[in-house]
Formats: structure tokens, C-alpha cells, sequence
């Protein structure tokens, strides 16, 4: 790749600040008052996208927040790829976590601070850059497709119909995906499976109204202690999850394998000592690697019931809820698991109060086969510029839409993500190391080239 | 009583507008941003005393929140009551339910919707009231005190030690308190027992962060979980709390006693559908008015952790919060229920938490023996004004400071509740009917007669 580390030296000021401008806009899509920001955001990247040098960008409208398309056809015969990313990002709260505005960024300790910063502004703008790279050195070796959309936080919930509608538009041979981690910046890894998700918020109701605790206290179903007995119950003394037939579908994987999976680099003193917990904590009979890599999993990722402000009040509440969210492995179906849930937890609910379960959104696993051309174009591409041959490992996040991709498109996916865990995507302080950054943007354009070769000799 | 009813009538629009100006004051005591207001309805109430004819009256500091003191001593020789009643009130939220402002009061139906219309300015202002037409008419038949504290509602903090430096001050023959219910307005009732309370605060503590859901999600301990599981294992199957030696120092009812608690009139359908419930729930074999009148209980009053927004984020959170009251019964001591609650709760942490327990404010019960000559007068006087003689109840409910006021002071209480069921104390759209507003007026003043006059008989 002719002078392209130093291509990078040289734009690396614009290249930040370019970033900034999409970081600056707080495109949260899960709240209604953001709507504009969606809209902001999507077309400061048809700026950058056109100033990138594709032939021409859209944005597109779907029922929900708008999707950026872009491409560039040099040769409707050589390979295409489409790179996909999202500019949609988490809600920031607990705010006053953050030590630095999550909307502000800031380069402090050679990391960008920002929402955003890796997941997914930082990771997909390494791609618009590599591309720009590639088309102003007249290198760029294939046909490329941008598609950013702005729901992947939320689910993607219509990117599923986008896909359907314009599956020649979005016709392609790979799908290239910045929005995982590696192992350590000195341990590259490539991520070959995704877990699914079902994500569902329930209510517990008891009496029409906030009560007296000591007026009623004793004699009235609690619904704040009725939803804990509930969750509760959802595990057992294992940490294996107790509703009937839950694991049912889940993939065995072999001792070969596990046994493959137990050789990754893994530390178990940092991983601990980096969030600071004395004991890890997880199904029995599996590893830390396992219990996130292919294993399911149930998370309660809020509640709130009941009197939650400063001092005490003594009440027994009308009304207690939690979001939870499921972890699914390869071969669960959400929806299956999303009903399955849904009919366990109204059947455990006493007669004294009523409960709501409401799906809120998921998807489907995805493994990525390390014997496809891409796995192979991008381990060269990792050699190549990090010098040392990456680990394939399984990610426990989810990326619904990649398994909506398989499906709809019949187009796989490769994960090239360069994010690190101390990253602290969907949590205050989230941030993305420069080096990761600036490596991401020089390893991509090999990633280019490698799979266009590769795909000549097939 | 000359003319009692009539002077009743003739004052009442003045009598509301008094009581009114009272609840305005947004005085909730356990919030820091209303300390003025603290001091407002201290003085608000220093003026309707003075109007009603006291002798003098003072504003007293404490640590926390005024005291307002006053007194009409008329002979030495004649008997004291000391009225007590407090001027706090409990927070609002959740505030979107009410159906008018909380400190806005208003007349519907026949009964004033407000914060405090009930609990306990509405019940306070009936002895200032009564009060007022004895003086006015030259009837009070025995000496007054009034002491209004302004923190009942977070447990009396600094009330214990303004006892203890003023006993000579608050020396009485008996301490009249309305500050609780009856069972209905054609079934009056003087409560002769009240449970004591332990109010703590915990925290579960898991990662230093919150995390990625799926990227940590099965490996680290998710606090709300556990949390959930820590509460869960606090009650077993009977509804029993599970704390180590809870029950050791619980007050055995006899058989006896309970088949007549059992004769008080009590309609389950129509209990159920005041608060809109299917079932009841509670500790296996006992009765819904031996749940709240003679078992403890333990109840979650709030809740929080994680997201709680709009629509969702896949987050493992830092940390889950609770706040928990028990409600002790005659024995139990508060101390020690707070120490083992405290005790227990840390022992059954897993090593993959940390845990903090918080012990916020607590009381001991009381129990009013039926055979003291103020029960007997204040059965006479509701005999006289409702045509029916009342039942003796236990609440369900705490007012600490009771039981402290016997060890303290040496002396007993009388607890002429006028409240009802429905007034939604400590709820939104908390409301005191106007019937029962001015028959509390009406049969105090009889309290007073009958007692001055057994006093004297003794």
C-alpha cells in the first residue's frame, strides 16, 4: 500500500476533526426528542461520505430514523463490498458519571472521550477514511457500498424491511463490519460469532395505588418483592436459567472446540482487576470465555418501583418494573425465546397481582466460518499491520442485524472490530484508544486488497 | 357542650381557609431544598395557635426541623394534655397521578385532595379547632399543651433529644394524638396499638462501571440479579421472614385476644376492591387484620437500578439500590432488628458483590391499654358524637415517636384518629372528607370534658 501510513500522518488532524462533527451530534435513537439529531447526523455523513469520494449518497427514509447509502462501482465484474455501520448511539445516563461531556469529545491519555468515540462513529468512520484513502491513491481494488443506519441501538427494527426492499441495491459479496472488539491491542482477534438477543420490559401490578407500607403492609401482595421473587426465580442455585425448555436449541458446541476456545489469551486476574470485582460469577461448568462466547444468558438491565428519591418514604408501591434483556447462541430463535419468556413469567405470577410482558426488540446469533475467503483476506490484512496473526474469538454482544443480513441478502458478514473492553461502549466514559483508531484505518485498506485478490484466484 | 355544633357551622369556610393556608407549604421534611418551607408552616402554625387562643407560643430549634411549642395553663391543680401532631408531610411523586396539585388543596366530593389533608395537618388542626371553641366559650376544663413537630415522616430524628431536655416543659397528665385511622365513619375506632418500624437503605455493588450487557453479560455478577435474589431469599414460601431470630422477640397473641380481633367488622370483597386486587397475600395462618395488626413484615418501599428510561439499553449496571421498612410489633426492638437485618443481609452477599447496608430511621411499637381512664373518656366522647360505641384497632402503621414519648416523658398516649382507609395517605390524591374534618372538631372537645371530669372522679 503506497504511502499509507503516512497518508495518515498527514490527514490525521482532519481526519479527528471530521470524526468530532459526527460525534458532536447526539443522535441517541431511542429517544423521541433526538428525532433531528437523527436526521443531522445522517447528513453530515453524506458530507463526509461524498468528500470521501463515493459516486453518490443517499439518505434514505424508512419508518423509523433514515438510512445513509452510498457507493462507489469501479467495475460492475470486480468484487463489492458493502461496509456497514450505525451512527445511532446508547442513551449517556448516569450523566454525572461522566468525567468529560459525552457529546463534547476530548483527547485525553491518548483516547477519544466521547459517546460514540468506538461504538459505532469511531469504528465506522475508520472505513469512510480507509476508502478515501484507497480512492486518492487511485488503489481502491473493488466496488464499495456504505450503508449507515441509525437503529442498530434499538434493535434495527427497520432495517429488516430496508434490506427487503432494496436487495439489489444492497447486493454485495461481503459485508464489512467495524462494531466489535479485539482481544487486547497487542493480541488482535477477529470476532467469528455474535450472540442474539431478546430484550423485554415487564410490569408488576398490585393495589390501583401507592399504599401506606404500614397501613397495608403484611396484608398486600408487595410488587416490587414479587417482581425480585420473580427474577429470582428466573436462575437457579447453578446460574442456569430455569425457564422450561429455554435451552432447548442451543448449540452444542464440542470438547474440540471448547478446548480450542480454552487456548485464547485470556487473564483472568486483569479481566477482574480491570472492572474491579472480587469474584467472577456464572453458569457452572463453563468458563469466563464460554459464559459470554456461547453460552445464553438473562440480565436484568433496570428496575425501578416505589419510592426512589432522597430519605425515605414508607409506601408499598402500586407498580414495579424491570428491562431485561437475553443473551441468545446460535440456533436459539428470539422470538421463540421472546414467547417462551413472556408465557414462563405470567405463569409464576401469583393471583394477587397482574403482570405485562412486553417485548421490546432481538435478533438472532451469527457465526462467521473462519474458512471463508474474507476471514482469510482479513487475517492477512491483521498480519500484515499488526504483526502477529489474529485469534478468532466469539463476541457475547449482539448485532441482530448481521444474522438479518445472512437471511435476507444471503450475504455474510466479517467482523473486523478494532475496539478494546476498556472501551466502555453503552456506559459513561466510553472512549477509543488513537492508536486503535489510526491502526484500524491502515489495516482496512489491506482488507481491500487481500479479499479482491483472493477473490480473482477463487 | 353549649353550642358546639353551631359554633361548628358558624366558623367552618374560616375553619378550611386556616387549615388551608397550613397546607400550602410544600413542608416535606425529608427533602433539603424545603428547609424554608420547615420554618414557614412553623410559623404559620405559631400564628393559628395564638388566634386560638394559647397563651404563648415558640418556635423551638432543634438539630433538624423547628418544633412549635405552646400552652394555656389555666390552674396548676387541673390536669395537662398534651396535644401532639406534626406539620411535616411526605414527599409527592409520583406526581403525574395526582388529580389536582398536591399542595393546592381542593374540595371534591365532599373531601379536601392534598398532600397532608389527612396526615397530619387536616387531623393536627382539629385540636387547634377544638381547642379554640373551648377557649373562646369558657369550657376548657383543664390545662393544654400543643407540641407540632416537623420531622414524623422521617422517623422523629431530633424529637427523642427535645424530649429529654424538655420534660418539665412537656409534663402532662396524657398526650392526645391524631394521627391515625378508623375503621370507617359509621364504625368508629381508637387505635390501641401501633408497630414499630426499621427503615435501611442497601446497595449491591458489582463491576466499577456499568457494562456492555452482552460483552460481560453471564461472567460478572449483573447487582440488580442478585439484588433481586438477596430480596427474594429475605421471605420463604409461608410468607415468613427468613432473618435469623426476627421472630425471637415477636409478642405471642393469645387465642383469646385473637378470636376477639377476629369480631371486628371487616368485609375482605370490599377491602379487596378499594384497592383493586385479586388476592390478598401474607404470612401463612393468620388473618388480614392479624397481618397488619400483630405480625411484622418486611416490604421493598423502592427500588432502582440500571436504565429506567425510555425504551431500552442493554446495560449491566454498577449498582442496585433498595430501601426497605419492616414493621416490628410489641417487643421487637428496632436497634436490633436494624443490626440483624444488617447482619444477615451482608452474610448472604456473594463474594462477586459488595454490599452496603445503610440503616436509615426506626421505633419501637406501642400498645394503649383499653383500661386507662383516657381510653374510657375518649370512648365516651365518640359514643357521644357518633351514637355508637367505638372499636378498639391495632394499626398496621408507625408513629415512633409514641412509644418514645412513654419512655421518655413516662407518658401515655391516646390515639382519637379520625382518618380513613381511603384518605391515601402517603399516596397520590391524599384526601380527608370534610365529615370527618369537622366531627373530629366536634368530639375532641368532649375528650376533654370526660377526661377533666374522671380525672377528678379518681
Amino acid at each position: 500500500m503506497k504511502d499509507l501510513k503516512q497518508y495518515i500522518v498527514q490527514h490525521q488532524d482532519r481526519f479527528l476533526e471530521e470524526l468530532f462533527s459526527l460525534i458532536r451530534i447526539p443522535s441517541i435513537s431511542s429517544k423521541e426528542q433526538h428525532k433531528p439529531d437523527m436526521y443531522k447526523c445522517a447528513s453530515r455523513w453524506k458530507e463526509l461520505l461524498i468528500k470521501a469520494g463515493v459516486d453518490h449518497c443517499d439518505v434514505m427514509e424508512t419508518k423509523g430514523h433514515p438510512v445513509v447509502f452510498a457507493q462507489k462501482i469501479v467495475d460492475p465484474t470486480l468484487p463489492t463490498i458493502l461496509v456497514y455501520g450505525h451512527y445511532d448511539v446508547m442513551p449517556v445516563d448516569p450523566e454525572e458519571l461522566w468525567k468529560s461531556k459525552p457529546f463534547e469529545p476530548e483527547i485525553r491519555d491518548g483516547k477519544i472521550w466521547a459517546r460514540g468515540a468506538d461504538d459505532d462513529k469511531g469504528q465506522s468512520f475508520m472505513h469512510a477514511k480507509a476508502f478515501e484513502y484507497l480512492v486518492q491513491t487511485n488503489q481502491l481494488p473493488c466496488n464499495v457500498k456504505f450503508m449507515l443506519e441509525g437503529e442498530e441501538e434499538i434493535g434495527s427494527t427497520n432495517l429488516y424491511e430496508f434490506c427487503q426492499q432494496n436487495i439489489e441495491l444492497l447486493k454485495s459479496d461481503i459485508i464489512l463490519v467495524s462494531d466489535t472488539g479485539m482481544i487486547a491491542f497487542d493480541i488482535p482477534s477477529i470476532t467469528t460469532g455474535l450472540r442474539g438477543l431478546s430484550y423485554l420490559e415487564v410490569e408488576v401490578k398490585g393495589p390501583n395505588r401507592d399504599l401506606h407500607s404500614g397501613l397495608f403492609g403484611g396484608a398486600v401482595a408487595n410488587p416490587i418483592n414479587v417482581l425480585c421473587n420473580m427474577i429470582a426465580s428466573l436462575t437457579n442455585e447453578k446460574n442456569e436459567i430455569t425457564i422450561p425448555h429455554f435451552y432447548d436449541d442451543v448449540q452444542v458446541i464440542s470438547s474440540e472446540e471448547r478446548a480450542l476456545m480454552a487456548q485464547a489469551p485470556f487473564n483472568l486476574d486483569a479481566y477482574k482487576k480491570a472492572i474491579d470485582i472480587k469474584e467472577i460469577h456464572g453458569e457452572e461448568g463453563y468458563s469466563t470465555i464460554e459464559r459470554t462466547g456461547i453460552r445464553p444468558t438473562l440480565d436484568v438491565c433496570g428496575i425501578w418501583g416505589g419510592y426512589t428519591g432522597e430519605g425515605s418514604k414508607t409506601v408499598l408501591p402500586s407498580t414495579a418494573h424491570a428491562k431485561i434483556s437475553m443473551r441468545l447462541v446460535p440456533n436459539q430463535k428470539s422470538e421463540k425465546i421472546s414467547a417462551m419468556f413472556q408465557k414462563h413469567f405470567e405463569s409464576i405470577a401469583p393471583p394477587s397481582v397482574t403482570v405485562k410482558v412486553m417485548p421490546s426488540h432481538g435478533g438472532e446469533a451469527y457465526v462467521s466460518p473462519i474458512d471463508m475467503i474474507a476471514y482469510r483476506a482479513a487475517e492477512k490484512a491483521y498480519t500484515t499491520t499488526f504483526g502477529k496473526r489474529p485469534v478468532p474469538t466469539r463476541s457475547g454482544g449482539s448485532i441482530p442485524i448481521i444474522a438479518g443480513f445472512e437471511r435476507i441478502l444471503g450475504t455474510k458478514a466479517i467482523l473486523m472490530g478494532f475496539g478494546l473492553e476498556s472501551d466502555a461502549i453503552h456506559s459513561p466514559n466510553e472512549n477509543f484508544p488513537l492508536e486503535n483508531f489510526f491502526k484500524g484505518i491502515e489495516t482496512i485498506p489491506y482488507f481491500y486488497k487481500f479479499y479482491a485478490e483472493m477473490m480473482k484466484e477463487k
